[in-house]
């Protein structure tokens, strides 16, 4: 079985959501992506955290076939975010970032994981997702996600990274910006014209849309009725989309739509809960249940 | 073959967009409605204009099974309304609104109008709204429309009329403001309480949401690539919608999700052009064309 490697970062997040509230709960975007993509496939994990890190708050995924051989533990303080969401769940404020040792990352890729056919660059500086990616044996399939701090600070070195993927996952808003455009498909024509095959925007609670070579999917979110807390969909969305796709034996235009289907299934259940406590949970049989309810979303 | 009567409005608009200016165009959600509508069935119009209006830009309309009997003309000025679109062509600013004769509507439905079984009632006052109903003898379906302005300054009454209606076609930030909600679905729960079985939010480019009975249909909107002019895109899916469930035979889930289908594909060739222009041009195989293009966006 094809297996998945993430390059991304590993946090002790503080929430706090209109109903509840939580302090040093295990988050970034190799946790979360890990947990999603680990229902599906073997997941190798590069990331970085202090000496602060407690090694047990990981036990739970590595049962789950997640490898943590590629996370290095340095001296200093682990990653560190906090945020506070609107009542809505869609807007929320970050009160605070503390890169700590993440600042200090340098992503050196195990030689054992160096030939891992599916390869996931979370949101890192994009010279790092480009000096991973110098790194690999020939991947099956490569794809990065990225934000506007990159997008404004490190324009160039993103353009370059993303000519080198194959496949590009990004929220409505940076697609727009990246391309500096104000309608969406115009935007994907133009991110295909860099050079990835695969776009997929990412709209919330509007679902999302996959591209391939400029042929359109609109997969629809789930209605979620009480969302919990929202960190993670995004990165609980490209596991799941990854984790598919490894399962799936060629990379053609009608897996990539599944894959989405998959990713839109197991976020859904992401925000259901804080950190990855709902993913903890999940089971296959419950996410093939919610591919079945996103397909009668859209029967007609 | 059963008909469509509609109540709103006949405006001349006159509209900015980044690319391009007209002035006094043919407008209003009566003009809209009957433009889509009158692709599937007859329709009848119930309006008011003043009398500078010219008949003659009625005629292609009528040309078209529109019937403007219920059109009355009195002295004054027609409903004249000016609006300008940001680049993103999802934010339009109103340069001004002249409601003039169209203050003084009361609609005063024609004998022969009153038992047309389908009956949308666009965005008007919900007390006129009601007095159409009261009007009405037994119509088969019967759907309002309404705006932040009524659930603002007319809530009473709003609440009264849409109880009385089958369904209630609403933009998403309305459908959360109309009961007090911040998630959309159960806001959807919300409306059906007060109790239209159908539901529609309209979420503009990125579709939208039926709700029957608390099932729920997605659906997509065409990615357009140039917007020309986004007014009327609501009405002309109302249009849509409320034609194609004429011809349907039924009011079952299955035909209620096509006939969302088919007001999404209206809509997306509405906004092709200034006023009614591309609706002048449409045929019924580029809509259907339009369907299975719609179709193909969902499928997985």
């Amino acid at each position: 079985m094809d297996s998945v490697l993430v390059v991304g970062s590993v946090a002790y997040d503080s929430v706090e959501t209109p109903e509840a509230k939580v302090e040093d709960a295990l988050g970034g975007s190799a946790i979360y992506f890990s947990a999603a993509a680990s229902l599906f496939v073997p997941v190798k994990v590069v990331a970085i955290v202090g000496d602060d890190f407690n090694p047990e708050d990981v036990d739970y995924l590595k049962s789950k076939r997640v490898d943590f051989k590629g996370m290095q533990q340095v001296p200093g303080k682990t990653f560190r975010w906090g945020g506070r969401y609107a009542r809505d769940m869609n807007h929320r404020e970050t009160l605070y970032t503390h890169l700590n040792v993440f600042e200090k990352f340098d992503p050196d890729i195990p030689a054992e994981y160096r030939d891992t056919p599916f390869l996931f660059l979370a949101n890192i500086q994009p010279e790092l997702q480009q000096c991973v990616l110098e790194q690999m044996k020939r991947p099956k399939f490569t794809m990065l996600d990225t934000m506007n701090f990159w997008i404004e600070g490190r324009y160039e070195a993103l353009l370059k990274t993303i000519t080198r993927v194959d496949g590009i996952v990004i929220n409505e808003e940076e697609a727009l910006d990246l391309v500096h455009e104000t309608n969406l498909i115009r935007a994907m024509k133009k991110i295909t014209r860099l050079g990835p095959k695969v776009i997929i925007v990412k709209k919330g609670e509007h679902g999302a849309i996959l591209s391939v070579n400029n042929s359109y999917f609109f997969a629809p979110a789930y209605p979620v009725e009480n969302v919990v807390d929202p960190t993670g969909a995004g990165d609980s969305f490209a596991g799941g989309f990854m984790g598919y796709l490894a399962t799936a034996g060629e990379i053609s235009e009608r897996h990539l739509r599944k894959a989405v289907i998959y990713g839109s299934a197991v976020a859904s259940f992401c925000v259901a809960g804080f950190s990855i406590s709902r993913l903890k949970q999940l089971t296959r049989k419950e996410i093939d249940e919610r591919v079945e309810d996103l397909r009668r979303l859209v029967v007609f």
